[in-house]
């Protein structure tokens, strides 16, 4: 008996619940936990379901029979999974992720770092995780990307996370890893962009900071939204005091974002996300 | 075409949510929103469902041959409920109702609002709201407690919510109207009792202060909870300044758990519940 | 014996605390509350004092003789402020503000309500506040304005607070009522502007909304800020339920940030501001 | 030129804040930061002073000259602290503490990390900080602690702070450290005593589950309470998922409490504290 994650997100029609479940019930399987939405104005359904029983293959027929043609379904194993983690130079949002994962508090594996500086190998390997330094400079930004997309495919891993990962990526690395790429992102009220984010909110007054998990997509700015957190600071902080707070948001946020995902639990909704809980 | 309710709880079994929404498909029933929640520990299974259709009493054989014997099954139309507002003397909570519930923004109307006080009567006659003085002086409990039943009574109302109502209430009056007063709660971290909780909470030196809306039961001291949340304070918070900040956040939480009632989300687990948001 | 309030703000220079503080004792004062920031980047200091005594007129002297040339210096009595409200059709941060006034728990007396709709009337002339509906139909702005300005000069208020009021003002206004007119600003994370906030917050799949009350400035869009806060959201909240989360956050961030502007704690510093809280 | 932070309290009088200016002013310091509170109930008087200038030592007649004689007078230079810390077996805190200390992020040294278990021991050696394993079996809680306290007095740590200690300190230990040992406890609303607290709050059904990082003193059970925050859980959280929230609060809860005490922020007001944020 193992348990099974199955994801299903089509358009909405009558009876798909039922349906589903019949041809669950059919096999043998027991529905350990269930969630459903529907998008009123897209008229999309997405479902999620946990269930335990044995070999799930037997569905592979009877499943796509009981859903609409463009049903997209996904069945699989609950397990831990296998990531690679990208980071620059910052180590709060690595260091984290590093001790959720030395003391079993991760639902993934970490196979590898990457960085494209050299200051974070001693935090990692004290870990006993491989760090894998790849420069970028001297190098075109193709080459670097082929360089990093290389080294992850050695892993296969099933997401990638960007904890503080200072590089954009071209358009053809995000298709290549589509849906698959996490990131965790300083998201202040209202929205800085540019090189000094922590110095605008400190120029403009603001009296929260916050951070963003989101995945990485070619679609717009920032990707669909996972999770999302603020602060709060006041008159006396400065731009680093400002910077210390935001970390300190930004490591909550993406470890939430990060445990949604490994459970699969969070779908891609256009440039929004549906969450089961 | 009317939008319906069904709540269904009862013990967990392999195809309940098959058989329910079959029966539903049957009677041509359209789902619009689902939820489902197992408790492991008792092994208890909980379902909330808005389906759209019209006659739902063509359910009332199938649906109780579908489910195990001790299910509790409930339909009702998706409609505004009916309250009655208890409250003494304190304005915070029972003004944020009145507010909304004048601009359309509370799934309720209040029929009246009765107290053993008449500092609120202004407030809530300006409001066109029936008030009722029903003092306690000068009569037994019981009597009280009667006269105030009987004035509930007259306006049928789905629940009782005791907006800052300072009299405990026997037994027989929580049996009478079980599992539908809902009350809000000064609670703190650590949680205070006594006459004087703000007075405690400053000797304490407590960081921070909360509230609890929860439901009215004889079986513990407080009953299930629906939501609680705190706010934070510092040193320089005295007596008076504590209760004043305990004000914003419990009309806030009554506000957030009469909602989820009135859409009928809460399920009562013992003496937990369940939510569906 | 009264309580007062001094504010000084100036060039910060060696022994202006030691200098206040002298001539404060020297008038036989005694202080009971302080409070002093340096912002170090514009080497400008900021001080609130509470002190009692009788006649504060006798600084009136000494204490510009204590401080350097430039410093702003304001002694007033503590007392509730003279406020104008305006608004426009919403109720829930009028409605908060009027229930607060009604029982003694705002540091304000609410001399008028200034609309330029018929619809809050009822809800205001209850409490037994003045109303007035002033027209933007039919005359120019600068007409309405001259209108309004008018009007709120008859109560001579120290400041004006707009609680969902859906004009925007020309600086000839703001200019009039330099740093008196406190804002409620709906601002999400990321900020959107234009017409349908909630729309493109839900488009945008955000996961927190949130709410900003500022002083009103021709400097910039928004002005200094006072406080904000956010609530949490999820996949299920449309348009509708974004904006009954969004009102829920405004009236008590509105709320916040007048008890501290009604009690002298705000200073403004250029578009920012010092709070003494 | 230095930074020195001077703490006094003492019993309240007119004039405190003018004389203690007037010292600095004569030797010669520059105020860059200052705060005040009177406790009003105890009549006592707090001021943090930070302030530049060289050898403060020429203050050690003056200033206690300046003030009553029962006044506390505290001068250091502001400094890093030094630090021991004691763990038991959860890594969460001690992990984040590492993290921050090895990147520069927390104002303190780890001098040391005692366990009276083995298991965190590859934890903390792959940051290079010194692991002394203290197996309390086998020996009398007096031997156990006299051992314990010999390493901490080898490495003379200004603070001592419990990550997670599961053992508790006989009224000897406590003494000896007055004032100097910081808690993290896992309190929750209500607050829940003995073995298995998240049983107990996941039995009580609890909404938010909390954290408060506290000063350990004989006194009273917990000491006065320095920080505290919560964090939202639902009805589909079992124990486990409980204490996992409840790790996330709990190292963020501490980080917070330990920047204000290594800055020398808190003072400790009988069973309470006042912090200078």
């Amino acid at each position: 008996m193992s348990t099974y994650i199955m994801r299903i997100d089509c358009r909405d029609r009558k009876g798909i619940i039922h349906a589903v479940t019949g041809v669950l019930l059919k096999h043998g399987f027991n529905i350990t936990q269930n969630g459903e939405f529907v998008d009123r104005e897209r008229k999309h359904f997405f479902m999620r379901t946990e269930f335990t029983g044995v070999n799930p293959a037997t569905l592979s027929t009877d499943m796509p029979d009981a859903l609409p043609r463009d049903a997209n379904i996904e069945i699989t194993e609950a397990r831990r999974k296998d990531i690679v983690v990208l980071a620059t130079k910052e180590p709060h949002c690595l260091g984290d992720l590093l001790i959720r994962h030395a003391f079993g508090e991760m639902n993934a594996r970490i196979k590898a770092v990457l960085s494209n500086q050299e200051r974070l190998r001693q935090l990692v390997e004290s870990f006993d995780i491989p760090y894998f330094f790849v420069p970028h400079e001297g190098v075109s930004r193709d080459e670097h990307e082929g360089q990093v997309a290389a080294l992850i495919d050695k892993f296969a891993p099933d997401h990638i996370v960007l904890a503080k990962y200072m590089r954009v990526f071209t358009p053809a690395f995000v298709t290549r890893y589509k849906n698959r790429i996490v990131n965790i992102h300083h998201s202040f009220l209202p929205a800085f962009t540019g090189s000094n984010p922590y110095t605008q909110a400190y120029e403009r007054g603001v009296k929260i900071i916050g951070a963003t998990a989101h995945f990485i997509t070619n679609d717009l700015d920032e990707g669909p939204i996972i999770t999302q957190d603020v602060i709060h600071v006041d008159h006396s902080y400065g731009p680093e005091e400002m910077r210390q707070a935001g970390r300190d948001v930004e490591k909550v946020v993406l470890a939430r974002a990060l445990k949604l995902v490994f459970e699969n639990r969070v779908f891609i909704n256009g440039n929004k996300t549906v969450i089961f809980e």
